[in-house]
C-alpha cells in the first residue's frame, strides 16, 4: 500500500447497468489509478461477473472495510455488502433489489468519507426509477449525497477537457431556471468555484459568466436579467476580489473556455452548460459536486440499460472521475 | 462560362471588416467553386486591397451586371457598386459609409436573386451599428432580407459538419422564446425544415425535436411545454406524414444529430442550437435563412473588426457557405 497516494473509493451504482463493468474496464487502465488507490464498493459477486464479462485481466478480492484493502497489480479489492442475489438480477432492466443496493453503496461511501477513512467518491450511475421503487425518492444522485452530508447550497460542475462549467440552476424548468437567476446566488456560485479551482491546483482562476439571454441581452435588447442580476453580481465579486469576466454571450463563452481561455465558465441553467460539455463527446464528461464537505465525482452518463451485459460500455468517463477524484484529494491533502 | 452551374453571388459585407479579405482567400479555394459560379457584389477597389492584403493569387475585374461576368480561372468578377471611398475607409472600426455599402450590396442582391439572374446569395458580415448609423435600422442581416423579399415566417439554419440546426425562435429574450414555443410555430417550422432537406438532396429527411426543458422536462418534473406544445406539435407533424422525433433532451440530440443520426435538429431557442453548432468550431458553421423565396446562406461568424487589414482572417466559413449555397441551387433547379 502507497500510503502517500490519496484513497478513491468507486461506487458499483446500479447492478443491473453498465457500471461493474466500467469498473472493470477502468481498473485496469494505469492512468487511472497512477495517482490514487482505489476501493470498489459494491458486490463482489456481481464485480466477479463483470470481470468475466468484460475479460478484464483482473481479480475481484472482497473485503470488509478499508483497513483490508491491499491495492495489490491486478486486483480490485471490493468492499462486498453482499446485497445483489446475482441468480435473480435481470440485466438492463429496472430492479428494486438494484435500486435499494445503489443506496447502500451510497451511504457507505458518504459516511467513510465524512470520517475520513477515504478522500473522494467517485460513483457510477444509478438508475431513479430502481431508486425511487425501492423506497429512496430523490431527483438524483446529487440531492442524495447532499443530505447524507447535510448540506443545501451544492454545485454541478461538469468537466471535459479544459473545460469546466460549473451550473447556477439544474434540475428546474426553464421558467424556473430565469427566476433564480439571483446576485445572491451568482455570487454563492463564484465562492464554491473559486474554491474548487483551487483544488483542482490552478493558480489563475479566471472565471467566465455566461449571460442567460442570446448575444448575452445585446445591452437589453433580448433581455435585461444581464443588466439587472447578472452584471451587478460580477462587479461585487471583482470588488472582493475574484478574478472574474462576463456577462459573455452564451454561444461562445464555452467554445472558448474550452479553448483554455477561461478557467471555468459559469452557466446560468441546465442545457447552456450541459450541451457545450456534451458536443465534446456523450460519454467523456465528468460531472462533480461542488459545495459538500466531502469530495465525489461521477460519471457524467447514465446506466445505459441497452448495453448491459454486453462489455461494450465505455470506462472513459469513470476513468476520468477516478483520476480528477485523485487530484482534488492530492491539492486538498497539500492545503492541510 | 459553364452554364450548367448555378450562380451564387457572394456580398462583399462591411467594408471595414474583414469580408473583403475573407472574400480573396475563399475564392483560391477550389473546393468553393467546384460546383457554382460566382460574383462579387462590392466595391472593386477594396477587393483589389483586400487580394494585396491576403497576398492572393488572384485579379479583381469589375463588372456592371451578371451578364458581363466571365468566370476566368483566377479572376474575381466583382458587380462594383463604386460605394467605397478607400481613402476614408478605417479598417476595424464602425463606418457609416461601410453601413451603406453593406445595405447596398444586399439590396442589389435580393433584387437579382427574385428576378432569377444568380441563383443565391452567399453573405459575407455586416456591422449592425455601423448599418444603424447609416440609417438603416434591422436587428441583423436576416431580418433585412426577409424585409425585401417581402416575407414574415423565416426561419435561422446553422449547419456545420452533419449537423444542421433550425431555431424556433432567435432574437428574443429566453423568457419570450418560452412563450413563443407553439404548436403552431413548431409546425411552420418543421414544413420549412422538411422542405430545405429536400433542397440539400436528403431522402430521409428525419427531423429530431428538442424540448424546451432540462431532460426535455421529465415527464412534467421540468416544465410541461413538452407535454402541453411539443409533443402535441410532433403527433400532429407525424399524422401529416413528416419524419419526426422528439421532444428529446435538449443536452444530447445535438451531439447525435452531428454523428449523423438525424438528419436535422429544431431547437427551441437560440443558445440551445447556437452552443451546439459552436462547440464544433466557432467560425466553422454557416448560417442559411429558410422561408425566403431566395437561397440565402452567410457566414456564422462577425466582421472580426480587430482582425481586419491583417489578412489573417479564417474563409472557412465562407468556403462552406459558398458549397451550400451551390448544393441548393442545384437541387432547386433540379427539381423544376
Amino acid at each position: 500500500m502507497n500510503e502517500s497516494k490519496p484513497l478513491v473509493a468507486v461506487t458499483m451504482g446500479d447492478a443491473a447497468g453498465t457500471g461493474p463493468e466500467i469498473i472493470a474496464k477502468a481498473l485496469i487502465d494505469r492512468d487511472a489509478t497512477a495517482g490514487c488507490n482505489v476501493v470498489v464498493i459494491g458486490d463482489a459477486g456481481v464485480m466477479r461477473a463483470a470481470v468475466e464479462i468484460t475479460r478484464s485481466p483482473i481479480k475481484i478480492r472482497g473485503i470488509k472495510s478499508t483497513e483490508e484493502a491491499a491495492f495489490a497489480p491486478g486486483v480490485i479489492d471490493v468492499i462486498d455488502l453482499k446485497n445483489i442475489d446475482l441468480t435473480h438480477l435481470m440485466r438492463g432492466c429496472v430492479d428494486p433489489m438494484a435500486g435499494k443496493a445503489a443506496y447502500e453503496y451510497i451511504k457507505l461511501a458518504a459516511g467513510l468519507a465524512l470520517t475520513g477513512k477515504i478522500d473522494a467518491i467517485a460513483t457510477s450511475a444509478i438508475n431513479k426509477d430502481a431508486l425511487n421503487k425501492a423506497g429512496y425518492h430523490y431527483p438524483g444522485h446529487t440531492e442524495l449525497l447532499a443530505e447524507l452530508c447535510g448540506v443545501k447550497d451544492v454545485v454541478m460542475m461538469l468537466v471535459s477537457g479544459k473545460l469546466r462549467v460549473m451550473h447556477v440552476t439544474t434540475h428546474v424548468s426553464l421558467e424556473n431556471a430565469i427566476k433564480l437567476v439571483t446576485p445572491e446566488r451568482i455570487l454563492v456560485l463564484l465562492k464554491i468555484t473559486d474554491n474548487a479551482l483551487k483544488q483542482l491546483g490552478i493558480t489563475r482562476r479566471l472565471i467566465a459568466i455566461a449571460g442567460l439571454n442570446p448575444h448575452a441581452g445585446e445591452d437589453g435588447l433580448f433581455g435585461d436579467e444581464e443588466i439587472k442580476y447578472i452584471s451587478p453580481a460580477i462587479e461585487t465579486a471583482k470588488r472582493q476580489g475574484f478574478n472574474v469576466t462576463g456577462p459573455l454571450p452564451p454561444d461562445s463563452i464555452f467554445f472558448r473556455a474550452a479553448q483554455g481561455e477561461f478557467d471555468a465558465a459559469v452557466a446560468m441553467y441546465h442545457d447552456q452548460g450541459h450541451i457545450a460539455v456534451k458536443m465534446l463527446g456523450i460519454d467523456e464528461g465528468v460531472n462533480v459536486t461542488l459545495g459538500l464537505p466531502i469530495i465525489r465525482t461521477s460519471v457524467e452518463h447514465g446506466t445505459a440499460f441497452d448495453k448491459a451485459g454486453k462489455g461494450t460500455a465505455s470506462p472513459k468517463s469513470l476513468i476520468e472521475a477516478i483520476k480528477l477524484a485523485g487530484v482534488m484529494s492530492r491539492n486538498k491533502n497539500a492545503a492541510r
